[in-house]
């Protein structure tokens, strides 16, 4: 052992150690981080990918005032030890631990804050851009996978800063994987240049070709203008690159100190953009993660060390992603006009079944949700039944190709939003907390969310037996509840509301995850001589106005309750609703996230944080109850 | 000339024209274009560029069993003619006319609406994935400008469409231009295609080179395998395209029908995707747009068409966007740390003044609305202070962005939204009217739209000297109301609304553009008797609450009025304000925007189409008036 990981303050040290000490603290950290993520879980497979080209990077460079930005940012455990935060690693994901993701207030090595994919282009071409405008000389290096290549901003960046010609260098850290293993063209090329000779040689190598080339006679002149382009390409594998304005360095291998030292180190003295292409091995060091080719070791939960074998949490219920992509299997044996598009998530959205099944109906896109959501309008203008499983977060990425493309056309796609609601260890970038928000104020949509797994195939059914526009099923990450499964898929009737218990004193109006919290608030309330209705609000748009209009004319106390931000959500709904026939709202009381990103810790202990809690529901409700009484005590 | 362009009800009667009657009617369907434009106004130049290239497209393929998607769509004017709408052109883009892109409810050939750019691959690789699904067997043709190639969508696309080898036909219509002249590292190497020679020429001038190469020794073994891929890209100049997946043809003049129709019948036989490079003239056989080079005729107003003279309407104030670009130039300089960032709108944004005085802190990134809004986020943690200069509409572009780049990063970016609220002519897919409603539910966020254009320079001092996260100022389209101009820009406190004008009886809420129309309401009610307070609610977030709070616990009828969506809008925040701190609502009106897309047409006729009048605002408090009696009356 080199040291103690947990003495480690800044990174300064690695400048001073000889090969063998660089070998031995790689060794280190992959024991460290092998045994840390068996317990915690956490992205073990990035990261033991990385441990050498981290430590160089460090070497080569100076953070922080050169700017390190690790797109997606799950791969920033190295980073982290070698700043300074080994000791740290026992907190890891959870709550008030350390976060999975750079963060900026954690450390002043991380400067741009990640979790998203494909964005730390464009956050270098802005910091390399702030530091010429100021006339400072710092290095800007983004390091970007190859997955996350395909996403449509990095394609943006990397068309702005080779025409810019902005000094900045790109590590391409290619594992042949993103989450799943990559798809795309962008992928291919990257394999094919993957096992060229590396630039230097190759060009001696042609030097003597060159030579044998006859000069050319005159009728060739306009081609042989096209030769010396063509020759570049013989000697640069990374031709791509190169007609995008980048010096294209590589590959290399990743796990190699001195060829990524030596690379690097040229790469610093070239102007303009420089992008130097990585070959490492997701996985490296730790044979189940480095054999797995499917992507099971990408992100993990807790493991056994010794054999790689998961700890398997003690769940019954099947999970939410496998119960609703196999409810859209079993329409599809019977309706050939589905299909499933997903981007780059076929094992999270547990597609791999439908895949295998119908292999011809199922496009995994990659990392372009926003390609992913307008080819489902596509198809679906021709008829076919694109069901697209995309997680709330990153549907963010698709804003407007639900809004202009989707919506707007009023087209027959069925959005399956996975992860909707608070997602606990992966933290702020992944809670699926906005789409509600953002989905509601587009005309032409249905959103809907199940109260329990048997609720959550009829409303695969609803979507799709619906012919009316785009419909959008919400689901939990996680699991259901372990409840019977009826043996026939029923369509239930948009914009229809369940009551799930009656109550003359007051009603919870809620859906999803929030259901049994609704019912526990309800139960605590009829030990107190409170009858609570609980109302299953299972479409958030439209609303049940049938129902609305008996509950306000009833005069009963309203709670709203949802895992979902307040301002324009779930609850503000029903108080334009209540609003617009002019109903009386001041004993409506809304439950929900507040104005604030909420970070990484479990869900219950996060719904504690924020009040979402049943406790909080039933003083809510007595609160609206006194209200109501009073009120009624002054009007009599 | 060859038809009356008003006779023509399909695009079948062009299979039969020999070549001269082809020119000719080309030559017809320029001089109608640019005599409807000179009067209605639209995107003459782009369509000047397209009519031999469209007219070819409907003689090699057969709409609408072949699907021509063109991308943005506002180049689909002489699409729209060959398709029976000639005789529409006299209301084109006006209320209840001929749309201004393509409208599947206009025309069977329209299968595919656009307006945003860069979504006509992915919805082509959707219908075409459908047809294979399907087993049939049409040409899908997306027809994809230069410029739109540089949104990262399209990249995603491509990428996709390249892995799957999917048969499509895909149109590059290459005219140097995107909306102001073209930038990025794709545009340098398109110029670089565009002068290459043509494949087939090229193909033949290199066999006598090729024979002319000697045999390579052992040695040079691994090189051999490069040289085959180089000289690949020795004939052709499409490498890029090539190592995407897609077989490149071309480029072909987009003026001569026989390069293009010889082109296009080669693409049909072609298996797998195939790009076909077409190089146009924007603006092609009209002078004054021909020589255009910022964009001035991209889309126009009317003009004189003999001289090419602009018909300029009679206003004296100056208009939004460069009242608000000079503010900033103000004040940049005092302040060398403010940088603007445009993607692609120079021009619209007002922003040439800007770039010409300060060369170097000036971004204009290309259609590319993700990498501009991410790189303001780059540019802000460094330390500099962006203003991203982006329209409402395209800000939907960059929803994640703006939400997990510089929202959750609390960084100091400054937004103009420009062309905020109804735009007119441009209808549904540019209407600015969703903003309010996906950003209020961001953290960390201020929004804020001006009364007028004094107190726009004011907000625009206030945005710059804000340095506690991002700030977003929203202005309409259009002109300024004439107002007087203060000497000095005054930063206005975060949250503080003003009140316009006092009144006992009711309150109206709003900001922006709907202030005139509160004030004439107001006005009007006053004759009634009826006293009006009107708040100028200039910012949307934070509220003013200590102003909601005096006026919600003085008992006052409250109407808000917005120019946006109303769920989740403007008077949805009123609404949760009130919900939240126990008021009573059952006095509150909203007007705003229905839950429905709103088409083109000019703002006065639209807002009258959608009861966003001073009168509905006068007949809406009388009855909030009337309610507050009747309440009190019970009471009493």
């Amino acid at each position: 052992m080199v040291m103690d990981l947990n003495t480690i303050s800044s990174p300064s040290f690695l400048k001073n150690l000889t090969k063998k000490q660089l070998q031995d603290l790689a060794e280190d950290i992959r024991k460290f981080l092998i045994e840390k993520c068996s317990i915690t879980g956490g992205h073990i497979g990035p990261n033991l990918g990385v441990v050498e080209l981290t430590i160089a990077l460090h070497r080569v460079f100076n953070s922080p005032e050169d700017k390190f930005l690790f797109d997606v940012g799950h791969q920033a455990y190295v980073h982290k030890i070698l700043t300074g935060r080994a000791d740290q690693f026992d907190t890891l994901r959870q709550y008030k631990g350390l976060c999975g993701f750079p963060k900026r207030n954690e450390s002043e090595h991380d400067v741009w804050e990640t979790g998203h994919s494909s964005t730390s282009l464009s956050g270098a071409m802005g910091m390399a851009a702030a530091r010429d405008v100021k006339g400072e000389k710092n290095f800007v290096v983004p390091i970007i996978g190859d997955g996350a290549l395909t996403g449509g901003m990095a394609f943006e960046a990397l068309n702005h800063i080779g025409h810019e010609k902005t000094n900045m260098t790109v590590i391409l850290n290619d594992n042949e994987m993103s989450i799943a293993p990559n798809v795309g063209a962008m992928h291919n090329m990257l394999t094919r240049m993957r096992s060229a000779t590396p630039y230097n040689r190759a060009k001696d190598d042609l030097e003597g070709l060159l030579k044998r080339i006859p000069a050319f006679g005159n009728r060739l002149a306009s081609t042989a203008e096209r030769v010396k382009d063509g020759l570049k390409y013989l000697v640069v594998p990374g031709m791509f690159f190169e007609e995008l304005g980048f010096t294209y360095l590589g590959p290399i291998n990743g796990h190699d100190f001195e060829a990524l030292e030596a690379t690097l180190n040229s790469a610093k003295k070239i102007e303009g953009p420089v992008l130097v292409h990585v070959v490492t091995k997701k996985g490296k060091g730790y044979s189940p993660a480095e054999n797995d080719t499917i992507g099971t070791w990408h992100g993990t939960g807790p493991y056994k060390m010794e054999t790689g074998d998961f700890v398997k949490s003690k769940v019954t219920a099947p999970g939410w992603s496998k119960l609703i992509a196999d409810s859209v299997s079993e329409i599809a044996r019977q309706d050939p006009r589905v299909v499933t598009i997903t981007p780059a998530m076929p094992v999270g959205s547990k597609l791999e079944g439908f895949a295998k099944e119908f292999p011809n109906r199922f496009f995994d896109v990659g990392i372009a949700e926003q390609h992913a959501t307008t080819m489902a309008a596509g198809m679906a203008a021709e008829g076919t039944k694109p069901f697209l499983a995309i997680y709330s977060t990153f549907l963010q990425r698709a804003y407007d190709q639900m809004l202009h493309d989707i919506c707007r056309q009023k087209l027959n796609v069925f959005v399956g939003i996975d992860r909707s609601g608070l997602v606990g260890a992966d933290g702020e970038t992944h809670q699926g907390v906005f789409d509600i928000n953002f989905l509601r104020s587009m005309p032409n949509i249905v959103i809907m969310m199940p109260k329990d797994e048997n609720e959550g195939q009829h409303m695969v059914k609803t979507a799709l037996d619906y012919d009316d526009g785009p419909i959008c099923l919400r689901y939990p990450r996680g699991n259901g509840l372990g409840v019977p499964m009826d043996e026939e898929m029923k369509a239930i009737p948009i914009g229809t509301w369940e009551v799930l218990q009656e109550g003359a004193d007051a009603t919870i109006l809620t859906f999803g995850t929030t259901i049994p919290l609704a019912k526990e608030a309800a139960k605590a309330l009829e030990e107190k001589g409170l009858k609570v209705e609980v109302v299953n609000a299972r479409f958030i748009k439209p609303l049940d106005e049938e129902m609305l209009h008996s509950i306000y004319q009833s005069k009963k106390p309203v709670l709203t309750i949802e895992e979902s931000m307040l301002q324009g959500g779930f609850g503000s709904a029903v108080l334009e609703f209540a609003n617009d026939h002019g109903y009386d709202t001041s004993c409506t009381d809304r439950l929900g996230i507040p104005d604030e990103f909420i970070e990484h810790g479990s869900v219950d202990l996060l719904m504690r944080d924020i009040d979402l809690t049943a406790e909080e529901a039933e003083k809510r409700i007595e609160k609206l109850v006194q209200k109501k009484t009073e009120q009624e005590g002054l009007e009599a």
